[in-house]
């Protein structure tokens, strides 16, 4: 029999090269809001997402046209088109556009996973086609949580918890690492009713603050989408037209020359 | 009504930066086994512990003629008179004595926090004291797990939860961290049997394989000890010693000038 499949979850930034392996795919969580965002984006038939770290680097492209959304701290950067909230992110705005996005702690995330074999992106809303692909493609699994600027964070941590116990459902899965455990354990806790336990998260109060947390129920719910966004050249594309286009393949060769 | 002492939860050392404070109050933890082994010679009556953080240091003790116990990885290092077991710290060894102390974790947490307002040693050992202490006290706190090799650790967050619980039981205390809540919630699953719900932890697997699992119920044995080791000026002493020696006023006064 081959060995199962082993899942690791990183619950900060400041430990994912700890975790990291070029051989991993990883899974990049930040569920208050940026990668609710990007699901909602690519589910909104956006064509491309480029994750970018810094205010300066999401500044330039927004002088060379690109539409930008941009936030830190839960507030729209002056410059930006608009910001984190999966709402932003309509159909008439994103539709068949390449956007430029750059979040507290989300796409900072994706960019420091960029070495890793495969980067895709993780919510509620794709939970179960993330499941499948991880199940199919073989790979060892690490979910990454954004967190909050190196900090735990617990919707982040309940989502990986959820993603383990999926995974695990598969059989495919093992895991001897105690954050997975632990975030296993939180699940259990939290999945009974999911929006009551996360009252007492502290990003839910940041974003209500800003009068923000509108969008919480709704990154909070299971399946709304079987699209995957994954990191490809700088680039966030669906899953599907990655594969259509033979991406990987044509990645594979050029690391193999 | 004065504003409650306010309680945060460090899940591994890579995070520590995030959460010092010079007026908060630090619980140092690494359950299995260094600050259960520290409350275990404090009990038996060693006069005190210098925490050190490299082998070299540990080494350098040794040829000056000092009692050393050192490991890596579980593993007693050549050089160092015993390990790491809290069942090394016998009275016949340590009363009276001055001993050096290195592990893989636990004493590098130790000495990361130096600069905290108070580090105490906590154990499930000596609870009860530590929450009395801390409530008396009246500082904010960070509970600091020393967790491995700068990843997550089941023992020490449970540990972690355990404390907030017993914390926010008081009423004196308070939590807006993810970390503590997820913490407390930990606890809530692990209690009515704590030492079944650790069977899974990764540091039981590495204790089990070289045969030093035999401490772990000993370890996981709340209120055996109202002894609180703090640390003083490189060492670390038991807190009535501290208190009766004015060490604080002292050190405060220094601090001052």
């Amino acid at each position: 029999m081959p060995r199962k499949q082993r899942i690791e979850v990183c619950f900060t930034p400041a430990v994912y090269h700890k975790f990291h392996n070029n051989e991993t795919n990883v899974v990049v969580v930040d569920i208050l809001r940026a990668t609710s965002a990007i699901c909602t984006a690519f589910m909104n038939g956006v064509k491309s997402i480029i994750p970018v770290s810094t205010v300066e680097e999401a500044s330039l492209y927004k002088k060379q046209g690109y539409l930008v959304a941009a936030e830190r701290d839960g507030i729209v950067l002056d410059f930006a088109d608009f910001g984190n909230s999966p709402y932003n992110f309509t159909p008439e705005r994103v539709k068949g556009k390449t956007i430029v996005y750059s979040t507290t702690n989300g796409t900072q995330a994706v960019n420091m996973a960029k070495e890793a074999n495969k980067i895709l992106i993780g919510s509620f809303l794709n939970i179960k086609s993330i499941t499948d692909f991880l199940t199919s493609d073989g790979h060892d699994v690490v979910v990454f949580c954004s967190g909050w600027k190196d900090r735990f964070s617990l919707e982040d941590s309940i989502f990986a918890g959820a993603l383990v116990e999926s995974l695990i459902n598969t059989n495919h899965f093992e895991t001897i690492c105690d954050s997975s455990l632990a975030a296993g354990d939180l699940w259990s806790i939290a999945k009974t009713d999911l929006v009551s336990y996360l009252q007492k998260a502290a990003q839910r109060s940041r974003l209500k603050k800003n009068n923000l947390d509108d969008v919480i129920e709704y990154c909070l719910t299971l399946n709304q989408t079987d699209i995957i966004p994954i990191y490809n050249n700088g680039s966030l594309i669906a899953l599907d037209n990655c594969e259509n286009d033979n991406i990987f393949i044509q990645r594979k060769i050029k690391l193999n020359n």
